[in-house]
């Protein structure tokens, strides 16, 4: 029963190697946590806002459940604390990119390697953490999240990816606030959709001012523009035996919630492009 | 703050669609459970006994823990209970492999939504069912699984890669078994390595039986051929509210521990290869 | 001006080795043989007939010029005599498929090697031996063809590869004796096409002989099946300096125009899928 | 006989798209020009020199033939006129290099379509031109080349591609410079690589100095630099039919001997990399 006679079938493992000199982004989606396979299909061109089977399940607060949200960056932080190669993480609802340096050679640039390592980590700690955030709803359900590994050649086709991420933040935020603003003032989902359809930002922000006084401006940012997570400077003061402080500084994973578009973000932190 | 001026970034993410025709093979390893990245390399043509970080942090039993085994395998019947196109998994020490149909069209064959998505699965249920299998262990880490997709294109090929996975089951737990029976009975670990090295089948089998009183053979089929997951009929008997029974039949998900590199299993289960 | 501080740039080759255990079909296209990229592509379900640049530049026959495809075969011979490793190779119009063993290690089964070298020899062979076919037709312009490499894992899908090509042979060349018979006889070419749209085999058979007196089945096997190449016994006879002749046999490419479709060919010719 | 029943193989032809936003380089090497695969592969640390099957077949002068040369030009020069999208091209020996813009969208910049027509194009005019550069030298071969497609992110590691090119030249050529003058001279072939081995560009350059009377530098450019054809705007003078002359200007592929490895080139041709 020696190996020797099969081990031929290793030569089917081909190389999957990702291009050295890009920005690698490895994207996770929940699968099944906000969208349903079926109704939603029906209208792929709209955001998606039907409650449905993971967020349905555990009652996920509508629009935004910060619970949920807070789990998410819990999870990409975790991914962050375990891979140095990463340099900034974005999430929003049940997503979250992470950008790995262009001239990172963690597992040799392995496609399947880095997709699979992120989601596994990344699913692990979110089932972990999960009574932390939802400490009166048990885990009803396996969360599962799946992965792709996209590169951007250069550093504007980078920031113009992130820049989609958030701004597609904005544009379901804003379309999920009047919607479920629209549905808990009495309207049917087919209401709330029909009277949204096609409209632009100035509409639904006069409908949430005027209707329902509601300062869209002033929500959380952390629902308007999503999380970003970047590596800073955490001091950490310990005592020791003798009554002393001491401050140690120390390079952690940290969750912001700002604007990824703009150049100011990126000229305060030129090591997230070096 | 419209979304369309970044969605070029989209055309980024190619296609990584496989092959129709063939068997897609998913294998899942643990990362850091039983290798350690340091010394292990250096005999990598040995197989690998050193206790590690996930296993030594959680005191796995040596040179096989049921309770691990048995969680290994829970996961796995979650994600063939999730992808029914899975025909047949196969899984030994902290390693996964899931065998999706060669017509399977899952995600349209696409690479990173089945490796992301079994990865997923695996690691969630591993950490949901984790306190099930060790009540008085808590998970003190993230347990993380890496994963590949890789092709067979023929029946032959596919059965030649489970036997390769079966008799590296074998050859791991022979030496296994005989490193730790070394180990507690006050070898070092170098020493028993140094005992070991080299030897053939025989050599190992007679050390068990004369030195330690142990016949390999009947040892745990568990640890001597792994687990092979495959669907059968199960019977459900329900007692209705008039106190009658109802059986009633369903295809599910079934560990068995049994020879896979014979034709006997095959031929038994001809729908496998169908 | 040492080249190692450039050499880096070589990680840039990335592999393409293509999946070992599956026939590999080079297919090769003339570009802008036959085909107009700009009316053509309006009616791309419909076989393509439009006399077009090179074959109008060299003014080929239609609707089948024997010298052209004679040519063709000649460059799939060479083809063939240059690497052992195709068992066999079909060609019609300005296309031809050669297909490499599905065991073949050539270049270490490197996509583009393989696509790359085939063309070159291809077009190579056919500016070379033009002369020899068009001895009157000076070559106007450089004949260019396209080349891919598609696998498939199967005699079955290997053999439904080539029945498609031979199908296609047929239906496109019905559908062009057709429409050249028309055309000669006085229509234009709009009114040959739409008297031909969506008639079936039947219809064209009975207009070729009900119009034109000719029973399509005894048009020469070159315009109807294609062309064949396999290896075969070739005897050559050899006249020693002392007048006496000496047999020796070789094997060698051949052209043949027969049905591949049928098992027949196959059962002939056990080698071919062995 | 219809078509149908067998397209479905249509669907194993995978996507081979190359990533947008990357330089795209096809490089062509001519197969078994001056390498042979038996004696050189011992030594693949040297450059080869021996001379070999299709140069020696057609009797190529030594160090460097200005015909071969020349006939590599004008097909690179062909191919630049088909592909209006190649921005430049380097060229040295029996290899050729076509760098396609960063945001070219040939054929969808599938890989095998690019490699295979930048292949077709080339050798069929290096056969078709080959009589006006060789008029006394039959071709007795037909000459191979092959070609891959490997993609540059960036503009740095583009022009370090064409650096690690150019530097090459100049290193086989100083090398194969000083080899056939020792041959020449009368030393055998493994005489004159025992000489040279491990030596430095000085002492080369003092060989060829003090015992052959050769200034290196004073060599053409076109043996030290290679050759880049870039287009440039070339003026046509034609005479109408009543005497007068008229001037056309029109942009085209021209060949230079220059370095392209400092900045001096690039500065002056901002549209290369623009």
């Amino acid at each position: 029963m020696a190996c020797s006679k099969y081990e031929y079938v290793k030569q089917y493992e081909l190389d999957d190697r990702l291009l050295p000199g890009c920005w690698i982004v490895v994207r996770l989606d929940g699968k099944g946590f906000t969208k349903c396979a079926g109704a939603a299909a029906a209208e792929v061109s709209l955001p998606f806002v039907r409650a449905c089977r993971f967020c349905d399940m555990h009652k996920f607060e509508k629009p935004n459940d910060e619970r949920a949200l807070r789990l998410m960056d819990e999870a990409a932080m975790a991914v962050m604390q375990e891979y140095q190669d990463i340099r900034l993480a974005f999430g929003e609802s049940d997503e979250y990119s992470f950008v790995f340096a262009k001239d990172c050679q963690l597992y040799g640039r392995r496609a399947s390697k880095l997709v699979s390592l992120v989601t596994s980590c990344f699913t692990g700690t979110y089932v972990r953490r999960w009574v932390e955030h939802f400490p009166d709803t048990p885990l009803a359900a396996t969360p599962m999240f799946d992965a792709r590994a996209v590169l951007y050649p250069s550093d504007q086709t980078l920031r113009d990816y992130l820049s989609w991420r958030q701004a597609d933040t904005h544009v379901n935020n804003l379309y999920n606030t009047c919607f479920w603003a629209l549905v808990k003032s009495g309207k049917t989902t087919t209401e709330a959709h029909a009277q949204l359809r096609g409209t632009l930002s100035d509409y639904k922000n006069e409908l949430l001012f005027s209707e329902f006084g509601l300062n869209y401006s002033t929500l959380p940012e952390r629902f308007r523009k999503g999380s970003v997570v970047v590596r800073q400077r955490v001091t950490h003061v310990k005592t020791t035996a003798d009554g002393r402080t001491k401050e140690k500084e120390r390079l952690e994973p940290c969750v912001l919630h700002c604007d990824i578009i703009r150049d100011a973000f990126w000229k305060e932190r030129p090591h997230l492009l070096a």
